[in-house]
């Protein structure tokens, strides 16, 4: 069973406010409707939609919200975008499920994420793609907070068992001097190439993504658009990442 | 802490499909904003909105499809009338949080539903109003089935453990001879009144109601828009139907 993240800067243009790139979203839908792997999890990134409605609200993984305005106005900008990656994916062949999880998942008041995985193991099991994405979600003591893609990518990754991750950039792979890095074992040896690669949107760059994957019991491969349907059927694209113990 | 649920045949115009009755809408919102009572979930019924979707497809809690095309029909037009409720609820004054079953909940091959309650406690404790509806669910073996308004209320005030329980329908209570029955504490009571009122939608008419709500362990009432206030207030209105032993 694979994860897979479609990062929000391949299926928007980020330069303008909630609109999609739709030659992207098809050639990406049309990638994992032809891959010959069924069993895929997907969860997209904000990209323009959601960012600047949780910037405008000064809401972030760790600042939240009680306005019911701020609430509706991220959660609804993401649900659209949902919508037209749902749209996309049937409109290839594929049976998507759209899973939106600000109604599946919460925080306490230390931040710690409860993320139910039995009905998206369920919604697979049945031959359906679920299709999840970065949200707002209720957090204890704070009211609402953002829970990013990649914040869900590496829970569903663990509690699902994934056998792959698939991170699908606007990059081919992590870059030094402008080549793929083949493998990355450690954070400590990529630390000259992705210092100041954080902070490009609220919920953390290509360093916060890197150090997630070494963190999770399967291998990671960071790679772009155009390799996705190479991914999929399981070949060696972009910069595998695996912080696993040989 | 109160779980109401808001009839399909309230906020919607049933013979004129996805129509919202806005007036009664709103009257329901009003209450909701001027009553005393602050922990309430609210959970409505599909009204013109998911029936027909439902009826088309042949899907029911029991009948199932694995097509993405039905799944996405029902759900998107109950997401919508989701989406109405709770832009009525923020424009009274409220602090809505949708929340839709089909990211939440699942059933086993034998039908039992799993509905994890830790986020909506988590909604209540922060002082939103919880909004969930009637929706499609992923149902192990049979793909997608429906999941009624009147399952989730039961389920949502035993795991709750909600105070009381409040069906707000087109009538003023459970009648007979066009009189409100005051109090009902065993269907055999009112197995005359309610002989020929079910199958009036594929979920249940009131004879299913009166029956969920007597297995709550807590009481439950019957009765109009126009009392509505009045039950979150506390007040004996409708019919009361109640259960417990004494």
């Amino acid at each position: 069973m694979i994860v897979l993240k479609l990062g929000g800067s391949v299926i928007t243009d980020k330069s303008t406010p909630e609109t999609v790139d739709e030659p992207a979203l098809e050639r990406a839908a049309t990638a994992l409707a032809a891959a010959r792997e069924r069993e895929v999890v997907v969860v997209h990134g904000a990209g323009s939609f959601g960012h600047r409605h949780a910037a405008a609200h000064g809401v972030t993984p760790t600042e939240g919200t009680h306005d019911p305005e701020a609430l509706w106005e991220v959660h609804d900008a993401m649900r659209r975008l949902n919508d037209r990656v749902t749209g996309a994916f049937r409109a290839a062949g594929l049976a998507p499920a759209p899973v939106h999880p600000f109604s599946l998942c919460h925080r306490d008041a230390a931040g710690a994420l409860t993320l139910p995985v039995g009905g998206i193991a369920t919604t697979l099991a049945e031959g359906f793609v679920p299709v999840l994405h970065g949200d707002g979600v209720v957090h204890r003591d704070r009211g609402v907070t953002i829970l990013s893609g990649d914040e869900l990518v590496v829970r569903l990754a663990r509690d699902l068992g994934a056998d792959r991750v698939g991170l699908c950039s606007t990059v081919p792979g992590v870059l030094r001097d402008g080549e793929v890095i083949g493998r990355i074992d450690a954070l400590s040896e990529v630390s000259d190439v992705l210092d100041g690669a954080e902070g490009v949107d609220v919920t953390g760059g290509m360093a916060g993504k890197v150090d997630s994957l070494l963190g999770l019991g399967a291998p990671g491969r960071v790679f772009g658009p155009d390799a996705l349907e190479a991914f999929l059927d399981g070949e060696p694209v972009g910069t595998l990442v695996d912080g696993r113990e040989d």
